[in-house]
């Protein structure tokens, strides 16, 4: 598929003299690649694009009207360098996603903004009156309990009897291991390896710190090399697959739930029960009640891992996509439990997120808007006097952030106004 | 929150008539609310989405750079009176997420493009690679087999025989509560009630055909119209919340996984020995068989309910980005299980998806990039014909882009060759 | 396996008239199976097992001690005749499993007591315990919710749109699919079909009435004939199994949990102040919470689907043994969700279980003592005028008992003096 | 309740002295306790019983048949000393369930017969056929991949910043938790602690080799002290509950299939070709291709986690009875996933059991019976050369014949002659 990578470039400048519609020919002739646009006109990448969108219009979804749809589509003035080769192909343009901020919230004592990336009508403004509530209430506070991102190969060998001495090579000669691993990442480290064994397939789930990046490449590149070294050591062993879905990625899982992958946090926050009555319109009881009725008995009814709260997965989304977080990973990062108790006449609240996967360097954390983001939170690129610091503020704050949409949201639903004030708005109702 | 709308509107005229700083001056003041730029200075949205970026520079976090990070972020020429009101709050911009396009494949008979919008890299490289391996082999076929949004309030009753004589009503006088239901919108039709009881608490778990809506709203008014009439019919019950988490929206369950949501959809397609050892560069059986051992046992190994597929995430993150649907229900709707097996001595492969939840109208479906990329595709808007044909199409096509990244993300695997071509473009390793 | 059984019929006063010596040299030689004892020496069934029971001790663990340990094992005086060809082979003798009662319990107006086969310390005398604080409290009440056991075979079809098809015929087809059921059964009453599809195979869940019976023989012969006539309609079909797991027996699933299977019973009771407080030795709100702690929010996080009790299993599987009841089907007969909250100063606490598979006759129930113990709970073999009406009162008499054996250990619970307790008498700690 | 245990011991002549209807009169008029009869006539036992027989069919359920239906009930002849105090309350008899056995099985090079205590028809002799094939094929082997009970208390503390300092402190602390947990059992040795933090609460699942024991009891007093010194550290933690339920005993959880309990056995065999063919009539393409229906993809379809099995619970719940074992265990014990795959011609075939819990001390094990059958098998009572060695065994050979179950059962469904087989029988169907 990528073939021919190199007559592409030395023949780059035969391409970029060409007339668009030479190269729309080409491309219809096959003489030059669709996907290859960019390589052949770069780094007029505007250009590449450009042509691209003619190959779309005319040959994919020919249309009658005046103006083709896809010219609603923006391209123009994007830092396509940042993208071509790194985060899309055959790049059409860009889909521009409205950004509102809620906030900023009081956590850990810093008042941080709360940018997010939605179409869902209603979700900032309720965002933000629950970090209205909490900082009235004197903040919210976090604790990143775990950290650690996942991957989990699948191997074969020839008998139950060499299953068993995998995993026991494994778990005694770790170290050597953890070296095969680090010698291919300057931030990686291996922290452990949890295995299952399914008669003669053994699933080994690496766990390991991975600095400021979300860090599935890097993992993946330092399992590569450590299965290198392990097969050195017990010979029969064949990878069947890199991931073997043990890790377990953009999937629901009982694994991540219990076992954390990224960054597990707990957030909470002690409401004045002045302020629930005042701003929040309802009482401690009724939605320390609603909350066991809706977040831990109706998801325990509908058969939920991992799904104990009221929609911890808008405001998940929302910052994901604010940030250049990767979108798939809302799946697992999303899992929460909401805990709701009174305290004396007060409400104490907390968000349990055990797989919180972020990351503040990598993917699309380059790019312009959603660097720039990254920035305003304080968090953006590696940190240099202590790598992985930067990725776990920002997932404390992904949490706090949750922590505000759980309190709006719950004592919406208490206090029973919900759908007429997301009626008036033509909002979406309540998740 | 959004009191004095009334007053803001008579004093629109005073707010235009100010300039930035004094604007800014009014809000630092809490003369005018910071949510409430829009509505002071509408139809001048873009000018109130400036002053809001002045406000969060200088306060939310002052920056001694010369270029504050948010200039970074775009706000200009876009129709911000589509999202006003509707879609966000609290505008500072807008985020651009990269789109290509993948295929077209091949679907139902018909060729259609895949707008994807993604900061992964290769993902759109490998589907547009499982759509060409589709095609070559005659194209991949759809079945939508329910179809149904849901929403689950959670009522209480005073006593146990309470509880069970609602559910017998509900069971026996579904026609009553249909005509409550039906009553409050045009398309929407409840089609069943689904009731589970813990104790004295009942969750009622709504069904409806919601058109060519993803239909959240729809139902969830119609619901609140039900349970008014029901309470007349059972005075005794009080409802906790219009959602019990018995629905389940934007979070794992069980319950979506074995009753669908939205749309349950299944795609097919037999891909032809030579196809997959030519294009996709391994065999039948090695696939067929790392499909069980990754797909089946490795998501069995991990707990998984719902995630027997290699990344349906993925791709459905990405075609909902650029569709305009919501995100956040990327965590129900990429549920889907990835079956394969040796046909003769071709390759049948299908993937499952019971709860694919797409609308064609409302959401971010009406903003413009969003709205043009459905138009491209077909399934634009509501069909007039046959109302909830273009979200079903829609459906239909995610299952079909899936199906894509199912085949091309698995057969790397099972060639061995994905981490290499992965890293060569430094992107993102496989799921 | 059962081939020559004419052959021995036959022959049977050959067998009759050799000696013991002379038969253990033929099962030796091979000249009688093994397993044909009972067949060769009918209706001596007590001379087979003794004969056989000689053989094991010679040739399975000779043995050095004066005393074979078999010999310990009792196997005279039993009515092997309810026993041959019908609940056990290769019989050896039986297991004595000791008897205790609890309650009697005041449930739905009536006293009944609570007959439990166990070797767990402490499980009588706790329940016992419950029933009193009950009983003290006015008597408990249950609700039977639903009620059908299941089958689901596996079929297969040539194309994705036939599977679509076939889920159409079961739907559009429900009577042609009864009437073919109901031909082979008295009592059977086919009354749905759920259908789930994935690829081209398609798993066929029927729920049927099975009247007194627990039911898995009748809704078999059910499903064999049924699917014979859904042949005729869709010949391409081809049954891969008669099970296809989706049914589910005696496996942890979902779709039991959310489907129910067998009879959906929920128990309650409300527990006076002073009861609590008096007779279980705690407070209302520290049992209430307690509830949340561990049975809501410990089950969430171990990530339990169906598991939201203390040891609902505890209970069943004593009187499934008790009763004749397959113990096997303790896996799913026991997942329970328990609830409690405070009304007013009394404790409502709650059982809900989807999944009580028991029968009033077939299987262990026509064992002697089995059957007494029905009788002694009035609900033994099929109710004449009400068909049904027995197995539906051992299910509500199952979870009035559940109901029992959690108020009563989670009060020992939140008083804190359960290992005390357990460890004074040597048993086992709580669940 | 077990109060004036001291006045009773020295009355006891007193009760001795008296006859049958005097001491029915006084416990009708309360001056003795129904519960106590055992205690004020030990050591006659059998006398105890039958009175407390006498007041149940008078009181309980009179009967106006000739013969009370308890009279069927057995409870002469018993070794109640080993029961009373240990096992079982207020005794009435014991219940026999019948015994065969099947094998012996050829398994880790060793003939070992399966005693199984069932009234489900045709279990023995499929298990039986299940275990010829393996014989044939020159057995099966095991492995013990894991081994520790789990007992999980939860706490609580004053604030999120608390929980992670308890966290950390186990963590970094064990030695010392492990001093105070061995301070209390000659064999309990405490492994590790896994936390879960659900806002301020904290579950600590101790995880405990236990001997030979199964070892609730163990790991629960060895908890208790740990907590003890615990709270010393740590002196605001409050112990709400010993057993939180992420433990998780006797309730479905992910947890323990992704975890373990007690211990993690893997069994295999390889069936040549000609004894699928002969003795199990049927091929092995069918058994593989079944497996992955039915065991993995139906499964999947329904929702379980850890039921990827055909019948596991059937032979765990029968060895289980047999061997004296919690029946309510089997919950867990059975949950498992039946791997098979054709290598060469040939079937291999396996199960993983991730949670057999199981003794060969303690509990049932000491009644007369199920301690001989442990004995016939050779792992009975507590193992003086290698403490824990006989509890294993156990495992391994409850790991075999559920091998043998599952071969068995899946080839008849593959043979596709397994209801006829059933019905003629009257036995129940397939799971």
């Amino acid at each position: 598929m990528r073939m021919c990578a190199m007559a592409l470039a030395s023949s780059k400048s035969k391409w970029a003299a060409m007339t668009n519609a030479e190269i729309i020919k080409a491309v219809e002739e096959k003489q030059l690649a669709f996907y290859a646009l960019e390589q052949a006109l770069a780094p007029d990448y505007e250009r590449a694009i450009e042509i691209r969108r003619e190959v779309v219009k005319a040959k994919w979804c020919p249309s009658a009207a005046d103006t083709h749809p896809l010219e609603t589509v923006p391209f123009k003035n994007y830092e396509w360098d940042r993208v071509v080769g790194q985060c899309c192909e055959n790049i059409v343009g860009y889909v521009p996603i409205p950004l509102g901020v809620a906030g900023p919230l009081l956590i850990d004592g810093k008042k941080i903004g709360l940018p997010m990336a939605t179409t869902e009508g209603a979700l900032i403004a309720s965002t933000n009156r629950g970090a209205n509530a909490i900082n009235s209430s004197g903040g919210c506070t976090t604790a990143v309990l775990k950290e650690g991102m996942t991957r989990a190969p699948v191997v074969e060998v020839d008998s139950l009897e060499e299953a068993a001495a995998l995993v026991k090579f494994c778990e005694e000669n770790l170290s050597i291991l953890q070296e095969a691993f680090e010698s291919t990442t300057r931030f990686g480290k291996l922290k452990s390896i949890k295995c299952a064994v399914a008669g003669r397939k053994v699933f080994l789930r690496f766990v390991a710190f991975t600095g400021d990046a979300m860090g599935m490449n890097m993992i993946t590149k330092g399992c590569d090399k450590a299965l290198e070294v392990l097969k050195q050591h017990v010979p029969s062993m064949r990878v069947l697959a890199l991931s073997g879905n043990y890790c377990t990625d953009k999937k629901p899982s009982a694994i991540n739930w219990i076992e954390g992958r990224g960054k597990t946090v707990v957030a909470e926050a002690l409401i004045k029960a002045d302020v629930v009555e005042k701003t929040l319109k309802c009482s401690v009881d009724s939605i320390v009640s609603l909350n066991k009725d809706k977040n831990l008995v109706g998801s325990a009814m509908a058969g939920s891992v991992g799904g104990f709260n009221a929609h911890a997965a808008n405001v998940v989304a929302a910052v994901y996509i604010a940030t250049g977080q990767d979108p798939a990973q809302v799946v697992e990062s999303a899992t929460c439990i909401t805990s709701m108790d009174k305290v004396g006449s007060d409400l104490l609240i907390s968000v349990t997120m055990p797989s919180i996967e972020v990351g503040a360097v990598g993917g699309g954390t380059g790019l312009p808007a959603q660097r720039a983001l990254l920035e305003v939170m304080g968090c953006a690129g590696a940190n240099k006097e202590e790598p992985g610091a930067n990725s776990r503020q920002l997932a404390r704050v992904v949490a706090g952030a949750v922590l505000c949409g759980e309190l709006s949201l719950m004592s919406g639903l208490a206090a029973g106004h919900l759908l007429s004030a997301h009626m008036k708005l033509n909002r979406k109702p309540p998740q």
